[in-house]
C-alpha cells in the first residue's frame, strides 16, 4: 500500500520530521512518500492562508496522486479536503478529520490542544466542517513564546501537557494534539496526562490505512463524483489537464 | 459609496450583465466597480472550483480593494467569503449568505432554486456553512439542458417558475433564484410565483449598502482580525504584499 | 421610499430620539415616519410586557402602515414580528433580528450587551426565534444602576464599553448594543472596542432598505399569508376592520 | 384541587365541550373552571390570532386565577403561555406542550394531526417554541370541508383516522390529534389506529395535576420570577392593576 | 389505578423509603407495588452498570407487570427504559425522563444537581438520550463525603441546596434533585432555593398516572410494537417466555 | 496485534464466517479472536435485545479480553459498546459506530441499507448514539422474504443492490451494508452500485488497528475510567470478579 502524505505548507522540514513520525503507524505492508507543497505559507495559521493552501494542494494532488493507494493532508484544519474528495478518485484524508473522527471512538467528548492562539479560528472551522462541534468540548492554546515552529513541540511541551490535563479535568475524554509541529508529542508525553490523546498524524495514516483495506471504490455519481471536463485559465499545468480530462495526454 | 463588485467565473459577459441588474438595487449615492477573475473557470459548478476561485477572490480583492467601501463576491457559493473577511478590512459580502439572510426575514423557511444539478453539493455546502440548513426547505435544481449559461435564464424560464412554484407548495416561504446566470430573473418572473422571490445580488448589494450605512468598522482582534505579516511564496504579487504588510510599499 | 418606524413602548422620548439617530442609517430617497405605541408598558422589559406590545404592535399596524413601504418594529426583542409578517403585506423588520443577521455578516459569533439583567431572558428567547444560538456567543447586562431609560446610555456607558471588549475577548466576533435606550451609543464608542458594533435601529433600517430595494413581493399563500376575514370581538376598530378585511370600507 | 380551564377562543360552546371532556382525566379530588375568553376571535388559526389570544390569556388569568392550583391554556398552540408563566405564580400549563411531553414518553417521534391546513404553521411554531422538532416526524392536516368547526371532529372522523394511520406507517409511534374541536377524538378512535394517540386537553390536564402533586414552588428569581411592579397604560383593570402589584387593592 | 415501583437496584431499604415517598405524589385512587431487583449492585453508579441493571428490569418485568396499569424504573439514568416500553404493553415511565419532562413545563432550562460526581457522566448521558441537551443548563455535584448512600441527602444537605442555589443562579429555571438516595429531599428543601425543584419520583408517579387517566393505548405497530416471538438462551424463565411468547403458558 | 472479534448473538455459524471474511481487512501482523455470546437471542432484532446482549458483551469481555489489543463487538446497533468501553481498559470498536465514522470520510452523507425493517428502530438510535443523525441520508430495509439469516445476503442481494443504488440517488454519497449477515457482501456487489459501499465488518477491523497502532492508553480518570470496585449480586463469576476488582484473584 502506498500513501501519499501531502504536506501543504512550505516548509521542506516539516515534511521530513512527518515522514519519520510516520513510520510508527504504519502496517508492515504500507509505504508512504512525502510531499511539501511548492507554493503558500511556510506554516498556515488562517483561513485566508488555508484558502490560498487548499488550491495548492490540489495542484500537488494533480501531479503526484497517480499510484497511490490513498492520500493525507497533512495539515490540521484540512485545507482543500472537500475539494480534493470531489476532484480525484483516491480516497483523501484529512488530519483534522481524521483526528476527530478517531478520538469518537475513545470517548464522548474531545479537546483539541495546540500551541498557539492563532490557530484556534481554523481549527474551530475545522470542527464544524466536520459536523462534530456536539462533540467537541473545547479547544485550549498555549499562551507562552516560542522560537521555533519546529522546535514549539519541546519548547512548550510542559505548557501543553498542562492544557491537556485541564481538558481532561473539563470534561474532555480525549486530547487531540492538534498542528503539524506536535507530530509525535502525543507519543512523547502520553503517560502524563489521564486521558488518551490523539496524534492527528497518526490517526490520519491509520483511518488511510482504514479506507484502503476495506476496498472502497471511487464514486461514480453524487455528490463527490469527478466533475466533467471544463476549460481552466491561469492554473498550473497539470491541474489544468485534469480539470479538462486530458490527464492522460502527452504534456 | 463605492461598491466593488467581483465576478470570481472568468466570463467577462458575466460580470457585464450583472453590473447592469444592478443599478435598481442601488441607493442614489451608490456605485459599482465590476471586475472578473483572471484565473479559474468561465462558470463554478463544483467544491473544488470554488477552492480555487476562493484563491483568485484573495489575488483580485489584493489588487482592487483600495478605495471601496464594500465588496460584493458574485458567485453563488461565497468562493473565498471567510478568507477574504479576515484578509481585509472592508465588508465583504457574499451573494449566497446574503440571500439566505435576507430571506429569513421573509419567512421561516426558504427555497433554492437553481438551473443544474451540478451546482446543488457546492449550494448545499453554502447553506450549511451560513449555518441556515434548518432555515432551508430545500434545494431544487431543473432538469432542462440549455445552450448558454448566460441565456439559461431565459432558456429554462418556465422550468423554474415551476419549480419554484413547486416550493411554495412544499412549504417554502420564499425562494432564492441561485447563480448569477439568473440575476435578474426574479424582477421579471416576481408575479408567477405565489411567495416572495430573492435575487442574490439585489440582496448582496442591499446587504453591502447596510453595512456600510451603519458604518462598522474592521475588528483589531479576534477571529477576524487581519493576520500579522509572512513571506509568501508563489503568490501574485498584489496579494504576496498584502500579506507581507508591505501593500503601501512601492512595487 | 417611506418606512414606518414603530415603538412598540409607549415613551414617546423614545421615539424620539430613534427618529433622530434614524437619519444616519438612511439613503438619501428615504424617509421615516415615527409611531409611538398607545398601549402597554414605557418600557418593554419581560415576555408578558412583549405579548402585550405585541398586540399593540398589530393594532398600530392596521391604523397607520397604509402609504409605507416597510415597518420596523423598533423594540428589541421584536414584539409582535411574526404576527406582523403574517397579517399585513408590506415588509416588516425587528431591530433584533435585523441586527444579528447584520452581526451573521461581520463574523462567526455574535454578543449581545445590554444595560439591565431585567431583559436578558426576553433577548435570549428573541435569539432563538431568530434561530441563531448557535451564532450567539452570549448575552451581557450591565450590573449598575441608572435613573432614567433615557440616559441609561450615558450614564453605564463605561460598564457597557467594558462588557463589549469582554465580549470580544471571550470569542465575540460583533457586539450588538441592544435595547431602544442604546440606539446611537455604537456609533459614539466604536473606537473603544476591538470588534464591530452593531446598532439595532441602524441595521433595522439597513434591512428594511435592503428589502424595499429588491422588490419582494407579499406572499399570496403559504405560511405568510395574509389570514382569510373571519369576525372579531372587542379589538380596535382598524385592527378589527382588517381583521375582518373591512379596511377598505367606510368607518 | 382547582384547575382553571382557559379557553382562549370566544367560543362558549367550545369550553363547554372541554369542561365536560375534561372529566375522564381528572382524579376523583380534582376539579375544573371552564372560562372563556371575552376578546378575540372564535377560534385561533393564524399566528397573528395567537398573539392576540395571548393577551387576553393574561386578561382573563389576571381576574380569575385566584383561588387555583394550576391553569390550562386550552389551545393548541399556547397562546400566552410563556408570558403567563412569567407573570403568573401557579402552574400554568399549555394543550400544546403538554401533549408534544407526553407523546416523549410513548416513543421516540410522534405526529401531530389536524383538521385544517390553515392551522399548521401556528402548530409548527409550537413544536419549535417546544424544542421537540427532533421528535416531531410530521404535521399532517385534513382536506376535506367542514361546516362547523363544533362538529368537525365527526364531519372529517373517517379522514382524520386515515392521517393518524398515515402517520403511524410513515414512522409516527405516538399520534397527537391537535386542535381543542378534536377534544375527545382521541378516546373515540383509539381503537382504529396502531400507534397510541394523544388528546392534548386529557395530557394537559394531567401535566397540571402531576405538577400540583409534585408540590413545585413558583420562582422567586430568575427567567420566570414575576416582574416588579410598572406603570400600565390601556390595558384591562385587572391586568393592570397586577403589573402595577396593586392585586390586593380595593378597586 | 396500580403502579409497579421498580427498583433497579439491590438496596431494599431505598425501595422501602421510596415506597414511603410516593405517598404524596398519589391520587386517592391510586396505589404502588414495590419492587427491589434481585441482580446486580447495590446502587448504580456507571454506563456499564446501567446496561447490566437494564437487563435486570426487563427481568422483573416480565416476572411482575401483570395486573398493573403503569410502571416506573425507579433509578434516575432509567436503566432499560427503552428496551421495557418495546418489549412490554404498559406504559413504563422512567425517573430521570419524567424528571426532566416535568421541568421543561417550569422553565426554558434546568439544573440536574447530585451528591457524587460519579454519576455524572450516566446523568449526561439520560439527558441526551431524552433529547434535551438543549434545555440542560449544567450537572453539578457534591464534593462531600459520605458515609451512607442511605443517608446521603441529610449528610450533604447544606451543599446539595447550595448547589442547586448555584444552578438557579447560573441560569437555571428549575432544578432536579436527581438520584434516588435523594427521594424527597426536594419537599424538605423546597423553600430554601429560589427556583421550583423537582423530586424524580414524584415526577415519575405524575407521569405514570398522567398517562393512566389518558388512556393511551400499546402499540400494534411501529418502533415500540412488541417483537415477535424469538428462541432465548440463558435468561430467567419468566423473560425468556414473554420473549418467546408464551407467557400465558404454564410454566 | 491481536482483536478479540466478538459476537453478541448466539449462533456460532454467524461468528464463523465473520472470522473467515475478517481476513481481507487485516493487515499482515493482525490475528482476530472470535468468539460468540453464551446467552440471548440467536440474532439480535430489537433495542430489548440489545439491552441483554449488552450484558452479554460484559459478560464475555471479563471472561476472554485479557491478552487482546483490541476486541470489536461485532453486532450493527453495538451493544454494550459504551459500558465496555467505561468497564474494560483495551480499545473497543462498535461495527455500527465504525461504518459510519469511516463513511464520513467517503463523503457528505451516508444511507444505511439492510435486509429486515425490524432493525430500523434498533439502528436508528445506533446514529443517534454515534451523534451522527446530520450525516445520515436514511436507512432503508428490503421487504423481501428470507428463509434463512445466514443466506439472507444472497436471497436477497438483488434487492439490497437496487436499495443501495436508490439511496446514492437520494443524496448517499457513501452506503453501509449493515447487519452482520451481510458482512463480505459490499466487496462483492460494490461494482454495482455508483457510491462507496461500507462493509462494517471491515470498518470496525480498520478502525480496531488505528486505534493500536495510533497506541491511544486507556484513561485514568474522566468519564470512561474504569469504575472503582463494588460488591455485585447475581451476575456471571468472571464479570462479578472485574466489577469488584479481583481479576486477578484466583477464583
Amino acid at each position: 500500500m502506498k500513501i501519499l502524505l501531502l504536506n501543504p505548507n512550505t516548509s521542506a522540514a516539516m515534511t521530513e520530521r512527518m515522514a519519520e513520525a510516520a513510520a510508527a503507524a504504519l502496517a508492515p505492508d504500507v509505504r508512504v512518500t512525502p510531499l511539501t507543497a511548492m507554493r503558500g505559507l511556510p506554516y498556515i495559521a488562517s483561513r485566508a492562508e488555508a484558502q490560498l493552501a487548499g488550491a495548492a494542494v490540489l495542484e500537488t494532488l494533480a501531479e503526484h496522486q497517480a499510484g497511490h493507494d490513498a492520500a493525507v493532508i497533512a495539515a490540521f484544519g484540512d485545507p482543500g479536503l472537500v475539494a480534493a474528495r470531489e476532484l480525484f478518485d483516491l480516497p483523501v484524508v484529512g488530519m483534522a478529520e481524521a483526528a476527530m473522527l478517531t478520538a469518537c471512538m475513545l470517548g464522548q467528548r474531545f479537546s483539541i490542544v495546540t500551541f498557539s492562539r492563532k490557530l484556534l479560528p481554523w481549527y474551530e472551522d475545522a470542527v464544524h466542517q466536520a459536523g462534530l462541534h456536539a462533540r467537541c468540548a473545547g479547544l485550549l492554546a498555549a499562551e507562552g513564546e516560542f522560537r521555533s515552529v519546529t522546535e514549539v513541540q519541546h519548547e512548550l511541551e510542559s505548557e501543553i501537557v498542562a492544557l491537556a490535563a485541564r481538558a481532561a479535568e473539563n470534561g474532555a475524554d480525549a486530547v487531540i494534539l492538534a498542528g503539524a509541529p506536535l507530530t509525535g508529542l502525543a507519543a512523547r508525553v502520553g503517560a502524563a496526562v489521564p486521558v488518551p490523546l490523539v496524534d492527528p498524524l497518526a490517526a490520519a495514516l491509520g483511518q488511510a490505512q482504514a479506507l484502503v483495506r476495506m476496498g472502497a471504490r471511487a464514486p461514480a455519481s453524487g455528490r463527490f463524483a469527478r466533475p466533467g471536463p471544463k476549460p481552466a485559465t491561469g492554473l498550473s499545468p497539470a491541474l489544468a489537464a485534469w480539470i479538462e480530462h486530458r490527464e492522460g495526454e502527452p504534456g
